[in-house]
């Protein structure tokens, strides 16, 4: 039996992705990694819909990583409303806080997003000059209208930060055109490359005053090495993860052919047809309907735990739930990478079986044939997309 | 998005089989080949239910080198019963005249087996030494019900020969409980390894007398090799395909893991799936009810071949009809290798969405729906397979 | 330690050309194996130095299963001479035997190659209509001067056939300038690719009168099915290795960047630093110093398999010897595909050391010091070649 | 060509390494990953020569992101002496700086190493709390000996800190026995592995007191992800590199397997070759003879950076030099990871030829037969190591 891996962590990838990862004695120096670097970087630009006033940046690291170097920009001294929907979005906290960086919190419960209203109540006290928020909260499924809050925000802060770890490659970031002043990711979600490589891009008119709390976690230290870069010429300071940069890179070619708009629809197709599936099999998805995101979904049950271990027997690993607030009473399915629309009816069969042998009510077939609709719906004009 | 290969050729296959070919300095006498050698022929006798008066052969080659080599057992001057259910049946027809060997043929109908009545008659005129049965007939997924012929034949030939290409190790073949003589195979399709490989098994007994018609072709020049590379020796005579090895030796330890009941049983889930699917969607699959095999669907439409086109479009690669009185009215899906029994939804999510455009009368979402009663009531009792 | 292959079956590979045969969902009828088998069959008449007056074949098998192919242009009734340097060329022996085609055998002593003048003899009987002789017979290492022969067997006969296993892709082939009508070859020696595809190339004109021998070894009904794939449409008649082809379509297009005179000139310069050094040590090759091959060394020594062994601790894989007038006195150094001129350093090291212990009178540095002023003269000019 | 890297970052690695990292749907939640990550955080122990007094640490990231993190075991308010032979020793100094720790700076000219007796008398001022030193400089190649440095420093400092980015896996660390409290070093050098993953070791004693000045950087929020790991239990605090910990489990595999002293012996072995190899061309190593390191040599020449393009165009990637004070006058070699002690031939060759071509005064063939020799009188007695 074959397993298929719907986690919210790395995602589905391509042998084509992870092969281009294998290298024949390339080093950091090397030009097929100098190439890769300059059209991963120049393709991270282009999937935050980023334009040349914006610096891109790849470390080595994970999301947490570029969580903390993004934070550099905040000056000493500012205040930042950190808007959150969950266990990542509380993550800046200690992160901001270990480096003496003062914020406020907004949150939701679980499912919710915090209110537009509450963000203006905040931000018209005036007391902000930082806005942080996550698009997608991995812990949730749920999807803030980055839109929205950029809109108001813009008027009263000098950054926001929108933590991307989740949605970039799969959602519509658009900052430049949303006044975004950074945005953060990892390789291993909604790109569908391995982990591995820290993602930031940041307008270049932030890099001007960099917090110096930290050698690796400075922005101004990597500022030099990324125009070098930007150029395909080496621009060492720490060794950079040569395979996942050859993979990404292959990932930013791979979106650029698609194109990123058919790539994100793609996922809103799946995604749709996954949530309204769970619906109609008789569960209960977690976020509210008009939060839904393209690339998690968390699902309610009291069985949630035995759920998640029944589909690792039918041959899907999903995820636990791990919002303090509801942990073992909910499960999530990543839908990240290189999926396709119909992936979502081998996640609904699995989870209709999982769910029925744990005693839960759940209509056998419901869900697989809601979802199907969906996708004949989504796909009848154009017969789907192409990649 | 990711394309999905179910294609009756080289099948499903999985990361760690092909990475298992990708041999580091590897040479035809190199200690890992020896070693997947002599792994993969006692893997071959265990899953065509061998025991150790048969003698297995690998071979560089295919599935019609399997067929030209296994053909010298045929003592020049016998005669040969050819039972063939399509395209795939009749290639033995060239291949034992190209050699002048007689032979004469039973056929039946497209989605029709020969009946067990016409070969009792014919061999009840105690003309033939030999029999060929083609177990599941990749033109049409007919599959022969290799017990029941082989109860009869047993009785009037000395040699019956079963073409296992597209059943082996997805199929019960079980050929020393059933006296059948040899069987033949090919790496790339129920295996789930790739193409490269052509694989026999005959009885020892039938090797005393072999045909001198080649000297690849020549199973006499062979013995001495496969009885070396069974103590992992070097039994070189011409290359073998040393990755495609590596990559067998994988699969064969799968099988082993998994137990081969098990995966049969899980093939035979998915192929009931995807069978009743089809029919509840509306459509008509070729091979009558009882014939439906393990590993390959046909399915008839007047859009056949759009249907493939459009399937294309929406991620899955099925192959078109190739039986000369239908071609272009029915069209193929192979569920062969590392499948999962969801993936029958995945097809007929693809199958229901590409009928519909094409104008088929198809109620979408009732194939899905019926899959998924299915594949219920089979996994119900243990919550699925392990691999 | 890292173990090396020079070994004389699957050469050295490269990571990228193995990588290139991992596909994903890739079957017979995929768009990139199709134009995977157009590339590979445009590579292999320009590595041959064939026009459009010449048909290449790409077939499932090794360059046993090639030798016994090409065999069917010879037709029934016609005489053919052998020449040959070993086993190798002894094997077309059996070859033509099993089908009743007639020969005579014109063969040298180890080390050595039939004379010119002997061939001249033997032609101008004007008993022959075919010619069969191998470029670089692979158990000792010995080149036969293909140019030289050709001019005198063009006159003579109808058919000349070479065995380019062990040359083709590293020793100028050039069969349309010479009047070749047929090469045969396979994908693992000089080439580099995995083993398991049989390469030929025939004169188009050789093609209309086929030898009805076979079904497999017929070419008449491969014809069609390449003239297909030449057009990047699927030709199928029995299964490709899919995974082979993709690599010896990365394999021919590296040729082709490189340049087929450069990649030659590598070839030699490697070969004649070994050959130089293996006698600068004291030992002895076996071939006449006009005959040494850019492929395959053959070395003497009473210690010869000790010294194979001893080489294998030492992280080198060579072969033993196999001609059976010789066989335990000598060993066998493969230098093909994707190999650099300092290998030649590599195997020296080992070679000095393992003979040494052996109790071998070798100069420990002298062979290694001779090479590398060998590979001085010969790069100084250029610094190299680029690939 | 085939193209040799031997630089020194990403080392020459292995096939089965970089398959071992192509994981099949494999999550940072997946069984396969977790006996990876604990296989890897206890041979993380083994080659450092660690007790279960310390506890091994395995991140995401580089060699720098080690030093930063084990940076946090240092209190705030106590002092620090630093030894740097290089660059990557002077690393140190914004790593401590930037978040307030004191330290004073012991350096040594290019090639050369800070003195025992400076130390003593440094350290017996009773000023320092700490001491870190690089056990081998990648800048220069120059290895300080770490045994002689603890045994003066063990009596004085609390917290003994080695680098050993460029020593762990073929120099002897010995940790336990030479009261060192914390090495670092980073998966892609001496290791083989691919480059994404940050190692340290760290006495359990010195992780009660933690210095708070980061969120990832702090190695408090460590301990319990890695107990869990040890376990085999999810740990996840920051998605670790996957593919990177799959390559490096092999590596500690293949460490044990062949054994910690056969391997560091190997490393000598090519080392003591390849230096003196150089030597006797007539090129001047930097480092004094008995600093040479066993992973990298640093090679003087007015020509360096013009050899470092020749040795590419002959088929090896080598390193130019970084150190400032020579920078341009030295380039390097580096030689870790999945070597053979005859890549010391190859790189020979490559240089004297390079060396030549600019006008360099060197001896061709000089440099390989001495090199030669060595491997010759190091090996006689064995045969060489095995793995």
């Amino acid at each position: 039996m074959q397993r298929k891996l719907m986690h919210v962590g790395p995602s589905f990838t391509s042998y084509r992705v992870q092969m281009a990862g294998v290298s024949e004695n390339t080093g950091f120096a090397s030009p097929d990694f100098l190439e890769a670097m300059k059209n991963s970087l120049e393709g991270l630009l282009y999937v935050a819909g980023a334009d040349d006033t914006y610096l891109p940046f790849i470390l080595p690291g994970s999301g947490t990583v570029a969580m903390e170097t993004v934070t550099s920009i905040i000056p000493k001294g500012s205040r930042t409303l950190l808007l959150t929907n969950g266990v990542f979005g509380d993550r800046w906290i200690p992160i901001l806080s270990s480096h003496g960086l003062d914020l406020d919190v907004l949150s939701a419960e679980p499912g919710r997003s915090v209110s537009l209203d509450d963000v203006r109540k905040k931000l018209d006290t005036g007391r902000y000059q930082n806005l942080i928020m996550t698009h997608v909260e991995t812990s949730t499924g749920v999807r803030i209208d980055i839109e929205k809050v950029s809109k108001i925000a813009r008027e009263h802060v000098d950054r926001i930060i929108v933590d991307g770890v989740a949605s970039l490659g799969a959602e519509k970031e658009d900052i430049a055109r949303l006044g975004i002043t950074a945005i953060i990711s990892a390789s291993q979600k909604a790109l569908g490359a391995p982990p591995g490589a820290a993602l930031i891009v940041v307008s270049r008119s932030a890099l001007d005053h960099i917090n110096d709390f930290s050698y690796f976690f400075n922005l101004k230290n990597w500022i030099t090495p990324m125009e070098r870069y930007l150029e395909a010429k080496n621009g060492y300071l720490s060794t950079e993860p040569v395979g996942v940069v050859l993979s990404l890179s292959r990932v930013f070619s791979d979106i650029r052919a698609a194109g990123l708009d058919e790539r994100i629809e793609e996922h809103r197709r799946l995604s749709l047809a996954l949530n309204e599936g769970i619906e109609a099999a008789g569960l209960k998805v977690l976020a509210e309907r008009d939060l839904w995101s393209n690339t998690v979904t968390a699902v309610l049950s009291d069985h949630a735990d035995e759920i998640v271990r029944g589909a690792m027997d039918l041959g899907i690993e999903f995820a636990t739930g791990v919002h303090p607030k509801i942990a073992g009473r909910y499960f999530r399915i990543g839908h990240m990478g290189y999926v396709n629309d119909f992936d979502a009816l081998a996640a609904l069969s699995v989870i209709e079986r999982a769910a029925a042998k744990c005693g839960e009510k759940v209509r056998i077939g419901d869900g697989v044939k809601k979802a199907q609709e969906i996708l004949y719906d989504l796909t009848k004009k154009n017969g789907g997309g192409q990649m």
